[in-house]
């Protein structure tokens, strides 16, 4: 599939998020919300640094973006992650309300849209995702291969 | 089932978290994370208060807990929370290797520990969290209905 050239220059954006993880030895993961054409939250991995399970890169960009727009709901927002989201994350995607996702590798042990499980497709939440996988994918698994290449551990288990 | 004297008091503590919410006009569901029988992290929803989708009970008081602790993960913890966790919420719960959850009223609406979903018995987290229910399921709900009255709504939707 072929995306606008928006799509890639946003993900992009979002590897930077997950270079900036790498950097101080988290998982590299990275995220950012858009609204409008414009980047209104960013986040990366941050469980290690701050000591906490829920610090993923998508909570941190979706807390930003609410806080941007003084909303807990993104109408109209979409959210780029350079990795498939876990259970989590997807469940506050379908809180937030975000209209489209996109995201990079797919991530076979823990994904919750379409790998492990499909809780973003979740019927109850009388909102759909519109969720789009394999943007610049071959660069969010290399930068996660590398990590656990470097950490000597053979799966993510983040 | 009857639980031990101390599933109560810790209850009654997610309770009264529960009223500090509807007091602050929202959504009324209280958390406490337990270790070595003491509270060592709070939290009450806050998702209009802190205009943030993933400001729910339970992440909160996992986060708190977190901090406490200095340790994404939470090994021989236990969460209560008065209402039956959303996707989002047990997923945090998975990721923080909570030992054991203790929840009050079932939320047939978005409840995922058995009600909608069921993903806090996810396999691949090669953690298993032991689940419990029902312990002051009418004062959860009672405090839920009571919101959702006054209100005039007729379903949760938060």
């Amino acid at each position: 599939m072929l995306f606008q050239e928006e799509v890639y220059a946003n993900m992009f954006q979002a590897l930077k998020e997950a270079e900036l993880a790498l950097d101080e030895g988290e998982v590299p993961i990275g995220a950012v919300v858009v609204w409008e054409d414009r980047i209104i939250g960013r986040g990366h991995n941050q469980t290690e640094k701050l000591k906490d399970p829920t610090a993923h890169a998508e909570i941190l960009a979706i807390t930003a973006a609410s806080n941007y727009l003084k909303s807990k709901f993104l109408y109209n927002c979409e959210l780029y992650v350079t990795v498939e989201p876990c259970i989590m994350c997807s469940g506050a995607i379908l809180l937030s309300r975000i209209k489209r996702l996109f995201f990079g590798a797919f991530e076979p042990k823990f994904g919750a849209c379409g790998s492990v499980h499909n809780v973003i497709e979740s019927k109850e939440y009388n909102h759909k995702v519109e969720v789009f996988s394999g943007i610049y994918s071959k660069e969010s698994e290399n930068l996660l291969k590398g990590y656990f290449k470097k950490k000597r551990l053979h799966s993510i288990g983040y």
